[in-house]
């Protein structure tokens, strides 16, 4: 399939804010134009067409052919661009294939990588003679109410849209799949001299021919600059990980999302980030090391935070890759390692006693055995481990990354480093214990 | 598709040596016709037709409707088995299905999973005019040439069939995809007086109608006492996994294997072997940490060896289970962790210095990464890690499991300890940075 990118407008509202045109504003490190683009490859698309108007020339400078991002994209310019989007997107009819189906979006929406894959899996279930249109019916959860394009819809058809709509229950998101139907309606509002895209489809929802779906994520039309910072807010939310655990979740993504929503605007990789928290974490040992545990607890505590910054990072840009998983996994248990070892170390020059070094022991043994099992249960079954799931009661043990790293914390600020040495040891093979009983049931 | 065993027989060669009739005769723990039900079920047979002789009620006593292998079986009794097993075979058109495809096979016939896997995956090409038989080319490596049928073929297709032909090329292995076309062929040979199997198939290959599967690895027809022998062997040697470290190939399989063969005899279980592995190395720890470094490393490559009974004889007696394989890896990570931890206690005893903190604290995060490493990888990439494949010339680190426990076992029985965790702490990290550097570029 397809995706045609609606890139012709001028933007005039957020226009003498910004150097560049609309669609190359910049948002968290990728611009608006190359967010498209980069959300719809991960749903499988490949083949885009881009209509440009008044800035065509910024637009091909900055995307090229395409091949920097690993698809293809071939411009259709639109001379008349400035009569309305409607005249836009009926440019694609000059290279439309019979029976195409395509999926046509405005480079200035944004919206969460999940709703776009929702909406391109439901394309197969569109006929040639209608219309699937994103539509949100959570009228309190949309941005900038005044300025949307309304529906009053029956069941899951659209009967008319509008800006003054008096009577609507949803909004049109600005996603939709075309079909031939709709090339046909837009030529005829064209003819009418109906420019508009919203014109088009009014005449196939008069028809009954316009198909809902229902958006359940927040999404922005960001043609201001209040809607582009709500766009930041939204994406930086979508960022997060499925499973936080509990300290990672009501802490350090306090401190990580404001770092991301900095870096992000960087260069910097993901991968970068994950060498720096393991220096982070180096950082922390050398400070056990030299008996300094409050440092050294607070920067085992910062490299637990920045390890949640490169995944941010990663999926913000669609940087996520498998080296890239791989290389933070490892870096992590070494992380891990270092700190315990160096706690162990400060512990040993002041008591050199065999039970240091059993506790130690049990603690180092202790730190990768979360990750052996979450790994072994994903080989075995080929589902990801879920402790919030999975782990029933043992998910109140903070035996994971961040509840360890809060107890190392803990055990430096307060320097406790023996109490944080036995209850890591304990909390990490109960856990492993724990879990191995309940597998036996699930497996 | 269903599986039709023929178990009629009276096995009048091997009669007097055994109380059970032949197809009850056990064979590492399980009766011949058990492991070919048990055979074909790891090929996704669940539907069995077992046709019976002379010992019907001893084979429906002994294996019920199916229920405890997880199978069904229906039964077919050939009053005049004595006639011939061509007889045997025909009693199914009683039960089959229009244009129904069966696997026919002998209750007496051993053969490797991986055989019977790709045969079974092969019916798919055989049309319903035609069959498909199992045949060995390798004549050098059948068992008991002189009793075998011989086959005379062109190209994939047999001519002809029988014990006595002078020219032949390849060996009948008793294992039939079988179609309308050999149910008619056994009613016209029984009704010309006829009566063996190979009467039918001989009427097929006279038409061209029977195609020949190659079969690559050894099996046997197991009907006089040299041939069970035989079937053993070949049995515990398909018991051995794919990929094998140099020390397990080399030394471990040497004794595992032979005490496979004892303990698959009796009632224990792959679990209970692990339990046991992990007890030996318990027992190893405790002997370093009693300062008795002999015993200890000798317990540690006992250790070793009983970690290869398990998997042995869960593939071998087919109770292979995802919670076996969990359990076995995270007993072993404790039990190395164990293990090194009684080293480094020992050798603390004697020199009390924070380098043996250190070296120590650098051998046990060792011990895990291979496996972290393999795991993350299987579960970023769905493909299993071979260190013989992958690992390049990491391959000649002795850091999986095998070589590990080997340098335990120097350690102790040298009493070079601190040595043996250099060298532990060396070469895991060693081979984990390796890994790491390599996968760069494979993932």
């Amino acid at each position: 399939m397809r995706a045609v990118i609606l890139a012709a407008g001028a933007g005039s509202r957020i226009r003498p804010h910004f150097k560049e045109p609309k669609p190359l504003i910049k948002l968290l490190g990728l611009s608006l134009l190359e967010r498209s683009i980069l959300t719809l490859r991960e749903c499988g698309i490949s083949d885009f067409v881009i209509i440009t108007g008044c800035a065509e020339k910024e637009i091909m400078a900055s995307l090229g052919d395409g091949g920097k991002y690993k698809v293809d994209i071939t411009y259709l310019h639109n001379p008349e661009w400035e009569k309305g989007n409607g005249v836009s997107a009926a440019a694609f009819k000059k290279i439309s294939r019979p029976q195409e189906k395509f999926i046509l979006t405005m480079a200035d929406h944004v919206y969460s990588l999940e709703t776009v894959k929702a909406f391109v899996q439901a394309a197969a279930g569109i006929g040639h003679e209608e219309i699937l249109l994103a539509a949100d019916k959570r009228l309190d959860r949309v941005w900038d109410l005044p300025e949307a394009t309304k529906i009053q819809s029956e069941g899951q058809r659209a009967l008319r849209l509008g800006k003054a709509l008096s009577e609507y229950d949803a909004v049109d998101c600005g996603l939709f799949i075309g079909t031939e139907a709709l090339l046909q309606a837009l030529s005829e509002a064209v003819n009418r001299q109906r420019y508009n895209l919203t014109d088009a489809v009014n005449l196939l929802a008069s028809q009954g021919r316009v198909k809902l779906f229902p958006v359940e994520a927040d999404w922005v039309d960001a043609d201001d600059l209040a809607s582009l910072r709500q766009a930041e807010k939204i994406l930086l939310k979508a960022a997060l990980p499925d499973k936080d655990g509990l300290i990672s979740r009501t802490i350090n993504r306090k401190f990580s999302l404001p770092a991301t929503k900095v870096l992000s605007k960087t260069a910097i990789t993901p991968n970068q980030v994950t060498f720096i928290s393991f220096l982070a974490a180096l950082a922390a040992a050398a400070c056990f090391i030299l008996q300094q545990p409050l440092p050294g607890g607070l920067l085992a505590q910062l490299a637990s935070i920045i390890d949640g910054i490169d995944g941010e990072i990663a999926r913000l840009k669609f940087l996520k890759s498998s080296y890239g998983s791989l290389f933070d996994s490892i870096l992590d248990r070494y992380a891990d390692f270092l700190i315990v070892t160096g706690m162990a170390w400060s512990w040993f020059a002041k008591i050199e006693s065999p039970a240091v070094l059993l506790i130690s022991a049990a603690a180092l043994a202790g730190l990768p055995m979360s990750m052996l099992l979450k790994e072994k249960y994903h080989t075995l079954t080929g589902k990801v481990y879920l402790p919030g799931q999975d782990d029933g009661f043992l998910e109140l043990l903070p035996a994971n990354r961040d509840g360890r790293l809060f107890i190392i914390m803990l055990g430096g600020v307060l320097n406790w480093i023996p109490a944080a040495l036995v209850v890591l040891a304990a909390i990490t093979h109960l856990q492993a214990v724990g879990r191995l009983i309940r597998l036996r049931k699930l497996l």
